[in-house]
């Protein structure tokens, strides 16, 4: 078509055409490569509709009722001949905000996101609770009271809607949103006090994202918040956000077996609390164990023959216990980093065995660069809070996401070569993805194969961290022998080998059976390095409703766990009022893990 | 004159004048009724200049550098003829916020208030340090290490700036801005935890003030936050705050005797820990026990013959211990309405002995008329946050106050008449203060003689709670006799009878003499009843510099904590950093308590 138009105007006909529900005029308002990004709001499901024809599957899949209406218009832009418009919308079950980008007068990207539900929006602002019932006639109970017994009564006379295992970041920020729309609740964790899953790691951990990123759900950072959280303080901001959002959390607690009962609608859980067997039924059971999975250790000759300590690194004590000694690090990516710089600054001696090429890049220049659009100082300032960040992060279709990614990520490679030039005379083997498209796209594909460097590279470069490249053979008593015949002394080894697939927990905690049914989760389907096809255009099996009834994945980092609970939260809040839920496109299995 | 100016046009005739540095000129720009409040900007004091020679003094009294500069208007308005502006200025010393109301083209009030230091900048935003310390020279200690170090380092290697007594509220608030400044700061309090003054108190107990007014500083609650905070809740709250603002905090300490040492300029502080005696030697002394002092007991003949409990109302435990009993609750103000509320609700018989007069006001009724424009989800809409609000009610001199509040009164007064006709006709002895302005000015002039109505006038009212009006003569074994002969079976008494000014705190920590010398605390000089003159202009002693080098009182409701903090955290910052703080018009004493 080829003429202008702002995108409000063609907000205002993909409006006319969706209220005619004529699909082909609204197909028609889309340009030959678009994308319709729903986070719920139309498919009860996160979905990404690829070209024409997905969109007029999509629209003609859903319900009328679901398509968007009441939309209105609350800014717009143009740059670079693509014009952007932020509007708010509502169908028969949600209220929410789409972001759309139009190219020559047509779509190229719209996102729809579910914000509410219309029959149950959040108690806040104006429909607070009164917490005081004044009056006369209230109960001689009062909010302790209330609150002990419920936390208590989980398992003995109640039941939690749903059952949240794993109460990290993840895990609690996605209970803040439920309890916020009164679904009960509860999280079990094994540890013994919310924000040990950060307390426990090493010592000098502190976070690699900054502030900005990072904001839990509900109650932001106060704005002195350092930009890199030591991980103890984030420990003690997690306990007291469990705290003052009235979460109920179980510690010392481990999930043992789950069965889902598909007749009754419900899981029986067994759990150990304290030592004590408790067997629980709740509807829904949400895995937040970590987006990481279960620990990944190779196994190798010579392991029962090595003398020192052996552990992967998701158990590495600090670098205090190996004064003096020599550790071999297995890996190269951020733990094998963080593990390598602790272990030096202790006066140990660490080895970094780097097996394959490993994309690493500055963290002042990932914030600047990178997320400084939208996550800093400067984007607040701008008017950009991380609400507002989030979804224009989610309105970037994962298809095209990594040419987003590709200039800034060309342009830190510009910026900083002298650093990479150091690097690679270190004989460090550097790569920026398959695609050159950088960090996110790798963390997104595959969850590793990165380091975000706050300093590790600079002892890497001058040799402070000794650099190996090659392949573990076996093991020997006091060393670590490579296939090329290296053999490299070691007191210790490390296995920063990385993790596997959240489904993994699925098969410890259910069956086998149910984790091969649900499959692999994350990754998109790149085809890239350890990101098998076909393409899914959405992240498997995250957020969103798996092979398995009533069995559901929460994970990510700071700033995904903070957004995609949102939908997640939703999804729950809708079964337990018995909204129907029609789930459009739900993904096929391709990988078992 | 009569001409119509606007607040902006006056304020760029104030800033010429203020720049010739003419005092009569900027002196003509103001009204024959005039106030100019100063919160430090310029006085070092809170400090206000009532009428044109007040101004001209307090202009001629500190030097040039120190009056308003830099001034710029940042919004303006008009309403029945008042033109008010927002504007910000700076000086030698500060950078401030400034309200000006402007009639017939002269100024009636202004407001100057310090709210940075030039030189001294919170480090938020952008000046927010950075955490982690990346890089490859950083120390093995990590941030808890250092936090745990710092905590326990005082009175052995280190020595706080600033001895806080009292961890409630108030000396939390104060802390968290004081640790912002990087005044090293120790909160002493005798309580187990954090918190505990509100959990200790009675078991129904929920803050009558709403949730829009009792924000701490930096850490807004949540949007979700009931309007009426549960007092556990509060406590859980406050004890979250401490720790994510990382104040340095002793639980289980009392202070036991102070002395000021005026050659050394410091503080020498016995406390004992965890009954483990401690010397510290603060510059600085703040008590922040409570705006309301030591709890006030009357001597009664019979009070050892009595053979029930007797208790203050601060100690009373609960009505759960007096389940069927008669108890006789002296005093008809807050504590004594929620305490008959408690015991009437938990099956006791409550008796409540009126001795005075005393002002009702439905809470829902305060919150509507009287705080909603400042402090409700209508004023937060209306972009008028808690901190715009509390300068906006500082802007207003405490001489003309009560005008502004009496129509807010008298409107509750007319929309409740059915309210206060059924009290009195159950015998209840109501006021509205000596000049019908209600409840604020009560609580400033005197602290007392008022209860928010949060259900037990009904319980009044219905004769649920027996209402007696009458003097206490005596006490026999079993019964409270008043002064006409009257005889009250009692199982148990409690004195709902008030609180000492604060300098009794001052009298049992450091000496009489000390206390003496600094004088009651809070009040107006108002010449009404329980506040007698002269008149003062400010609150006696109250986050400003005392008769006592180097002692400060803290204290008040959480909307006064939250916002005179800011002010006293300044002085004490600046008196650190060795800053030249030359106090204009120190208050003299003229009452003892």
């Amino acid at each position: 078509m080829g003429e202008q138009r702002t995108a409000g105007e063609w907000l205002a006909r993909f409006s006319e055409a969706l209220s005619a529900g004529d699909v082909d005029r609204v197909t028609g308002l889309f340009g030959e490569e678009c994308y319709w990004r729903d986070l719920l709001s139309m498919t009860w499901n996160l979905h990404t509709a690829e070209g024409r024809e997905q969109v007029a599957a999509m629209l003609a899949g859903v319900g009328r009722g679901a398509w968007p209406a009441e939309l209105e218009v609350t800014s717009e832009s143009e740059a670079d001949g693509v014009h952007e418009a932020w509007f708010t919308f509502g169908n028969e079950t949600f209220t929410g905000k789409g972001l759309v980008r139009v190219r020559d007068g047509l779509a190229w990207t719209i996102l729809t996101s579910a914000q509410a539900l219309r029959d149950h929006p959040e108690p806040s602002g104006a429909r607070r609770p009164r917490g005081a019932e004044h009056g006369v006639n209230v109960s001689t109970e009062n909010w302790l009271d209330r609150r002990r017994q419920r936390v208590e009564s989980y398992g003995l006379d109640a039941e939690p809607y749903v059952l949240v295992v794993g109460g990290g970041q993840g895990g609690i920020g996605l209970a803040a949103r439920l309890g916020r729309l009164g679904v009960p609740t509860l999280v079990i964790d094994k540890h013994a006090r919310p924000g040990d899953q950060w307390r426990s790691r090493y010592h000098s951990l502190c976070l690699h994202d900054p502030v900005w990123y990072d904001h839990m759900p509900y109650l932001p950072f106060p704005d002195h918040w350092p930009v890199f959280t030591p991980k103890d303080k984030m420990g003690d901001w997690l306990e007291s956000y469990t705290r003052v959002m009235e979460l109920d959390y179980w510690t010392s607690t481990e999930a043992t077996s789950a069965t889902f009962d598909a007749d009754a609608g419900s899981w029986t859980v067994h759990v150990t609390r304290d030592g004590r067997e408790i067997v629980l039924h709740p509807a829904q059971l949400v895995l937040a164990t970590g987006m990481s999975g279960i620990p990944s250790v190779p196994t190798l000759p010579g392991q029962d023959v090595f003398q020192g300590d052996q552990h992967h690194s998701s158990k590495h004590p600090g670098g205090a216990r190996y004064v003096g000694k020599k550790v071999v690090v297995v890996g190269s990516n951020n733990s094998a980093h963080d593990i390598c710089a602790d272990l030096w600054q202790n006066g140990a001696e660490p080895i970094m065995l780097q097996r394959s090429s490993t994309h690493i890049v500055r963290s002042d220049s990932l914030m600047d660069k990178v997320l400084g659009p939208l996550y800093s100082e400067e984007a607040v300032a701008a008017g950009i809070d991380h609400d507002t960040a989030d979804l224009v992060f989610a309105s970037i279709p994962y298809k095209i996401l990594a040419d987003f990614q590709r200039p800034a990520f060309d342009a830190i490679r510009e910026q900083d070569k002298d650093f990479y030039a150091a690097l690679e005379a270190a004989g460090f083997d550097l790569d920026f993805g398959d695609d050159d498209s950088g960090l996110f796209l790798k963390y997104l594909r595959r969850g590793s194969g990165y380091y975000i460097d706050i300093g590790a590279s600079e002892l890497v470069a001058k040799g402070a961290i000794r650099l190996v490249r090659g392949q573990v053979d076996h093991l020997e008593e006091h060393s670590v022998v490579l296939t090329d015949g290296t053999r490299i002394e070691a007191d210790a080894v490390v296995y920063a080998t990385g993790y596997g697939s959240m489904n993994g927990w699925a098969a410890r905690l259910i069956s086998q059976e149910v984790a091969d049914a649900v499959g692999k989760c994350w990754g998109l389907g790149s085809d890239t390095t350890k990101d098998p096809g076909p393409w899914e255009g959405e992240l498997r099996n995250m957020w969103k409703p798996t092979r398995q009834d009533n069995l559901w994945f929460h994970g990510g980092n700071l700033h995904q766990s903070r957004h995609y609970s949102r939908y997640l939260a939703l999804q729950l809040k809708a079964r337990m009022e018995g909204i129907d839920t029609p789930v459009y496109a739900l993904a096929e299995t391709h990988h078992l893990a």
